[in-house]
């Protein structure tokens, strides 16, 4: 298991790791440059789908570990993305109705490590997250995830909503933790079932929701809105796991 | 709401606030310093169970704002403490049996925070954290825990074993969270109860554990070890929601 972050500086060498097909989490180019090694660098980050951020140089000098950034920083995935396709056949192997964890934006690292863990002990075959507005999986994911990252796939996509249109025609069903929801005990959570959980502060998008099958509440006894993200997509998938449990 | 951590430094500054009962979470004092002001400030600190740690002058000049530590610096609570009384007290008024969280050690702020959350989302009447080895009530904490500070009581004592003896005269059962214990949905969490976690790292203690009457079992479908603190402190804590509900 390796837990630094892979951090790639220079042209030459961001070029050769876009090239090899090595998955980049996100691209710093240089705000304003022009320059042919860039512009290819660019060019070939888009076409896979890259997040590029175009910053200053002092935002370079600041990221770069040794100065020698030519305007260009990427950062690597520590661990490598699965597909859809692994997780669905994952859950064939396993001979269970896919399990599936879909966050819609979860921006904390120690949130989206949690999650993961959480995915692997629930018994979920995969994990779903965004390219955008969304933690990847850094070093601190990796750590905090507490060694499931090698067991739980997690799958990078460019557009959750289609995603979830995909996967509906396999049969799946989803449910986003929400507080106008019903009850989630009132809720059947056995079948081929993909769990949403929403960004920390702004909860669930509006497009996601729309796709969504079932709205499922957690009881709230208590005087402030919600539980921390990373609680309750655990208190929802434990919901699904008792009732795949009969229990 | 406060959420700045308030420092307190220099000698009459930290005199001042022991006299006047103020909460001082750490303490940090020069060490092999035998002045006669930082004897009285340790005797009176020892008296109220503060936790002290003696420190070369170099790690005081790092800790202090304005370099006018005078060779003691003092972190005071952002919160105050509640007692237990006035946890029973709120559950009493509510009509409720006393429902409590018991913190055996939790040391990430994070974790804290994401639990105090939990406690009142669950409807607890308190949460219960040593005052040795475990994080107290930061600035992180408060801000973590989304304004459930300001509603749920949390106690720091000096040993929680006597504690849950107390408690067990008042009628209260406790329940911690471990892998070889019965299936969490085989206990019953209904009557008056404390919910026990343990340590992020050595889970619950020996000890602490013995005056445990129900240990409970998580469902554990993956690869890994455990959940996250403060999921598992939710999964748990939300089981006994279920059995309260009567779902």
């Amino acid at each position: 298991m390796r837990y630094e972050e892979s951090v790639i500086e220079g042209r030459n060498a961001v070029l050769e790791a876009l090239r090899s097909g090595k998955t980049i989490d996100r691209l710093f180019l240089l705000k304003g440059c022009q320059d042919g090694p860039l512009l290819s660098i660019a060019r070939m980050a888009r076409k896979q789908d890259t997040l590029i951020q175009y910053v200053p140089k002092t935002r370079l000098d600041q990221l770069s570990d040794g100065g020698k950034h030519q305007g260009v920083i990427a950062y690597g995935a520590v661990y490598a993305y699965a597909s859809l396709e692994d997780m669905l056949a994952l859950a064939k192997e396993k001979g269970e109705p896919p399990f599936l964890f879909l966050l819609d934006g979860i921006e904390d690292p120690h949130n989206l490590g949690a999650i993961i863990r959480t995915a692997n002990l629930a018994g979920a075959h995969g994990v779903i997250i965004p390219k955008r507005r969304a933690a990847g999986l850094t070093a601190v994911v990796a750590k905090t995830s507490a060694g499931a990252l090698n067991y739980t796939p997690v799958a990078k996509v460019t557009n959750l909503t289609m995603v979830m249109e995909e996967l509906k025609k396999e049969g799946m069903w989803f449910v986003c933790a929400d507080m106008d929801g019903a009850l989630m005990y009132d809720l059947d959570l056995k079948g081929p079932l993909g769990i949403v959980i929403g960004n920390e502060g702004e909860g669930v998008s509006r497009l996601v929701k729309e796709r969504c099958d079932m709205t499922a509440a957690i009881p709230m006894k208590g005087d402030i809105d919600s539980l921390n993200a990373s609680v309750a997509a655990g208190v929802l998938a434990y919901e699904a796991v008792r009732q795949r449990m009969d229990r």
